[in-house]
């Protein structure tokens, strides 16, 4: 395995493979590559014959006030890791080398990316996409697969796909939990060792909604308010939101009656840390 | 030569090219082809073995003022003269298939988009910006050809290449005259007949300021007004604009010390075509 910081570089030797025919499958991160990552890899390797990881991140997403600086860089570990499941490249630029002097591009997908998380976190999305549409560019992949954890950024990103007719078939992979339901986040590492105990309370209150919405309760406003009180009864955190919203994201008000996604965001008391989850309402 | 409509199909035939190696170039056009696309898609069929021409009328880049419903659209006439210089594939969607419900995203390039003709006219540049992002993920060129008559829209294109690491390269033609001087445009078609005789004088302005900064007048501020007395003595048309400006389209106000583009963009009095032209003052 080899780690490339050039992105020019990087790009030539994946005109290369393609012109060799080779398939490429691109899981793109922003590194701290905990388990989750590892299965978006692993679905990867089973269907190419170049695995790419990218491990970058990404100034463009996070607003001034978010946890950028802080946000853990393990590329050494990850690269041991990353060579332990079959990666062939890891591709890691600098953030100068991703946004050089006179950098002033943006993609941006519309209505979709001011909704939920587009909300809370103004310009998020544009950088998602902005950073994703030049990965896809640089690694030229058949395929890349994306974590169904951040539901709405995988929404983003195929509308992105189908609006820019993007030549890379999207996998979103179902989300890997700890053994005890909290979804495998790099922010994990934020939480005090008591937050991380309660911590799985976020993922039982989505499991207890689904199983009201699987007997028959199919009102949002219902739901919602299902999962708000068993959150509200938990003194480690408080709730930014939780929305339960159609396949554009849009909030949904009255019964439910076609693909749903609930989402929550919370953030627990003492460390501060923004844990998100979601589940399918299908 | 053959002509195909459905963007999914196109791309999967263009994918097949590239799997067998072959170099696709591409000319992007709004149809109504004239010797200006002739000559561009001649440069094309020089070095590729697939040469690729589209014509859409691209409805994302007028404003609700301009004259996106009288445009020329002449796909017949079109067909023939792309045949008749070696085009191999022509490819013309319908513009619901190109935005059809539910797109929503916008490729923008930032402060260049905002000046000159970005400023003349709103939106335009996002509309180009996103529709050769499209255009360029379907035909899946080499490289492609533009104009340089529209001197800032290569720029936008070559900063949104340049900024999302788009794997194709730009060749900016020289701009295509008639006899006269007047540059080839799909608009001179509105042209009065008084209109098309008078219309070279845009060209003539701009070959005398240039002869001014060769003889060593550097003054930005000089060379406009120059140029814009030589419109204003002319009874046909109205200036619009005359810019001195650098390669980001930024206004140079004191000695021109770089590359610099001198641009003009005039309103002819009866017809009311908006002719643009410029030159490079190197």
């Amino acid at each position: 395995m080899e780690i490339v910081h050039d992105p020019k570089d990087f790009q030539k030797r994946m005109m290369q493979f393609r012109a060799e025919g080779k398939a490429i499958g691109f899981v793109p991160t922003m590194g701290a590559l905990h388990a989750g990552h590892i299965a978006l890899a692993e679905r990867a390797r089973a269907s190419c014959d170049i695995l790419v990881v990218s491990i970058f991140v990404n100034p463009l997403q996070f607003a001034p006030s978010e946890d950028l600086d802080k946000y853990p860089r393990t590329l050494g570990e990850d690269a041991r890791k990353a060579e332990a499941v079959g990666v062939d490249l890891i591709f890691s630029p600098s953030p100068r080398d991703m946004y050089p002097a006179g950098f002033g591009s943006t993609v941006s997908c519309g209505a979709i990316t001011t909704r939920l998380e587009g909300a809370a976190r103004p310009g998020h999305f544009d950088g998602v996409t902005t950073v994703v549409l030049k990965l896809f560019n640089i690694v030229l992949p058949n395929f890349a697969v994306f974590g169904q954890k951040d539901a709405q950024q995988a929404l983003v990103i195929r509308r992105m796909v189908e609006d820019l007719n993007i030549p890379v078939e999207l996998i979103i992979h179902p989300t890997v939990r700890e053994s005890d339901g909290l979804a495998m986040s790099s922010r994990n590492v934020y939480l005090t060792k008591e937050e991380r105990e309660e911590a799985p309370l976020i993922n039982k209150g989505l499991r207890s909604a689904y199983k009201v919405f699987c007997d028959g309760n199919c009102s949002a406003r219902k739901i919602r308010s299902h999962v708000e009180d068993i959150y509200a009864a938990a003194s480690f955190l408080s709730t930014e939101y939780v929305a339960v919203t159609d396949t554009f994201c849009n909030d949904i008000s009255g019964e439910i009656s076609c693909e749903a996604l609930l989402s929550v965001v919370c953030r627990t008391k003492i460390s501060g840390t923004r844990l998100i989850d979601n589940i399918l309402l299908v």
